[in-house]
């Protein structure tokens, strides 16, 4: 095999290609990303048996072949390679010499043979949206998914085409986050749930441009993700997800409007006096036109007002400042909404065109705290 | 004690202070931040009884007292406050309340009075430099100290006044770094040994402006650096430095020209194949007005040719790239002239003047690598 391509053109597909190379393995070959010019393009494969990514690189190929090489020791030679023309070049005993300017370099490969291919997805109907929305729609509901694998479908998020809408969900058991989007044509309802760690992976692929659009297809166990030069295979997580519209009641006994950004510097504050580890809630006082956040431990209290306008009673609640800060993070608009029950009910942040909803579970506080 | 600074004020002295907070310590007295507003000027003072700090804090003093604060708390409040006027007070019990527009934090203090005062230094005379020079300086020879204790003198720089030329050395047993600056006037000849750590600390409060001085003052144990509104306290190493000037032969047997990225980027892409912790000789050969590198690694090889200019013998010699590449990369010069003697002796990269002399003692290698 020889091929030639730009530095700049083969760091690109590299590092997409990375995504998909496990850190730790049982299969050594899983380790390297699988050159295959054997055709009339030039194609980068990777595969941790979850996920596979399949990328185009552009580049000319001078003599047909096809080899596996380290990932890891790929990337670096390829990073530090000066901005010009490599070339990639293997013998029959498949070591591989890399050469750009007057650098070259000389590493084993593997034959590819023991390669785990990616998995054969017919490409029927697709979804297309743009890579923004995709990118965006994942960052702002993917910190909710669960850490541990105790219960697997936590682990991963739903995604819902129904009625024309896209609806992506996660839950961890504390709380709950959504994301809702209309679709602009008409597609057939769908329900799968995806592995948190493919979404994290192609989420640092996709551009995020408003106008480059990624394809998705489904099987019966697998996504597939198509954009630009490259395919993104998945297995989707088997079983039926939590049923959350029981959970997403309406009625409410307080409304608040905020400022998203005084509330979260304001608790970002009221943190720094609970050491890592520790479970402190953050005590709320809703009163009228006034919140009070106060928290108190063991480095000492703080106590801050911000204005408020309020709807229906007083009341006084306690949360978990992570689960706040999370949804908060993630949400652009400057006032936001906030529909409360009573202290031991979940309490809701959304907008009024439920483009997303933010459910978080109280923790139980000491009444007698009100001051 | 009340007293009312800006926010940007008291995070500037609160940085600065933490320099001197000592992370680990039996003394929890020395954890804490000393706040004096006891004369007509409020004072921060940390001290980890190598190395002290006193740092003068704008603001207004409505009411004397002192107090001591624990650092890294009062460094996070500090820090997440909104960009404001903060109103610090203490009350009897030694509680001390912070507030900032609707913020209020209640933290508890200590008295002081086991806090470690700084040592009383007679400021006779002192040498003045500009702070950009100190930072410079440092950063250019700190890297080649010794990074563990067993030769206390390895782990200082050594301060060496004479002739009027300032002169820092650093070395480690395997290398040896010297910056070389005339002064503007006349100083009396001193020679003493800085701690490492002290210069690490102080190189990140300087600001590094060229019209910005520093004053240096010297006692029999300690140094002390006045910059703006802070001075810095550090005993010194005790013992008599290495002798360096038997080591600093100019005898050559071959000189090249060579320019410095090509090099530092070649040695950057040969060491990508060597494992952390694996020490793998950079093999260089010099002949006729070419360089090659090469090195050889269970990952893989790779050479590459850098034009020079040569003067004298040809000779095939072994380095730790590490040691190459920490001092190639303190040095402005786009061209630099390296001089060797024979494989088992020190090569120096040192330019005309001898601002600047860097030493590295070679690594053997089996002569018959040579092609």
């Amino acid at each position: 095999m020889k091929i030639i391509c730009q530095k700049i053109n083969l760091l690109k597909s590299v590092n997409i290609s990375l995504k998909a190379v496990p850190s730790k393995t049982t299969m050594p070959i899983l380790e390297c990303i699988l050159i295959d010019a054997t055709t009339n393009q030039i194609k980068f494969t990777t595969n941790d048996m979850e996920l596979g990514i399949e990328t185009i690189v552009d580049g000319t190929i001078e003599e047909k072949g096809i080899i596996a090489l380290d990932a890891k020791i790929f990337y670096e030679i390829i990073r530090r390679l000066p901005d010009n023309t490599v070339t990639i070049k293997t013998d029959e005993k498949l070591t591989a010499t890399i050469t750009c300017e007057k650098a070259k370099f000389t590493i084993p490969g593997k034959s590819g043979e023991d390669f785990a291919y990616l998995p054969l997805i017919e490409k029927e109907e697709s979804l297309t949206i743009s890579q923004f929305t995709l990118k965006e729609m994942i960052r702002q509901t993917i910190f909710s998914i669960a850490s541990n694998e105790t219960n697997k479908l936590m682990t991963g998020e739903l995604f819902e085409i129904k009625n024309n809408y896209l609806k992506i969900v996660s839950l961890d058991g504390h709380r709950i986050a959504i994301r809702r989007m209309e679709l602009k044509k008409d597609y057939a309802d769908r329900k799968v749930v995806v592995p948190g760690k493919t979404l994290n992976e192609i989420s640092k692929i996709l551009s995020g441009e408003i106008d480059d659009i990624v394809n998705i297809y489904f099987s019966k166990n697998h996504i597939l993700f198509e954009f630009d030069q490259t395919i993104v295979v998945s297995r989707l997580i088997d079983g039926e997800y939590f049923r959350i519209d029981q959970m997403l009641s309406s009625d409410y006994e307080t409304k608040i409007k905020i400022n998203k950004k005084e509330f979260l510097d304001c608790i970002d504050r009221a943190t720094l006096l609970v050491r890592e580890g520790e479970k402190k809630p953050i005590i709320i006082e809703i009163t009228d036109n006034s919140m009070e956040l106060r928290i108190d431990s063991a480095m000492g209290s703080m106590n801050e007002n911000i204005d408020i306008d309020k709807e229906g009673k007083d009341i006084l609640i306690g949360f978990n400042p992570r689960f706040l800060i999370d949804a908060l993070k993630v949400i652009d608009d400057e006032t936001i909404s906030i529909y409360l029950v009573n202290p031991k009910a979940p309490c809701f942040i959304r907008d009024d065109e439920e483009n997303y909803t933010y459910l978080i579970l109280p923790v139980n506080i000491n009444q007698n705290q009100a001051r």
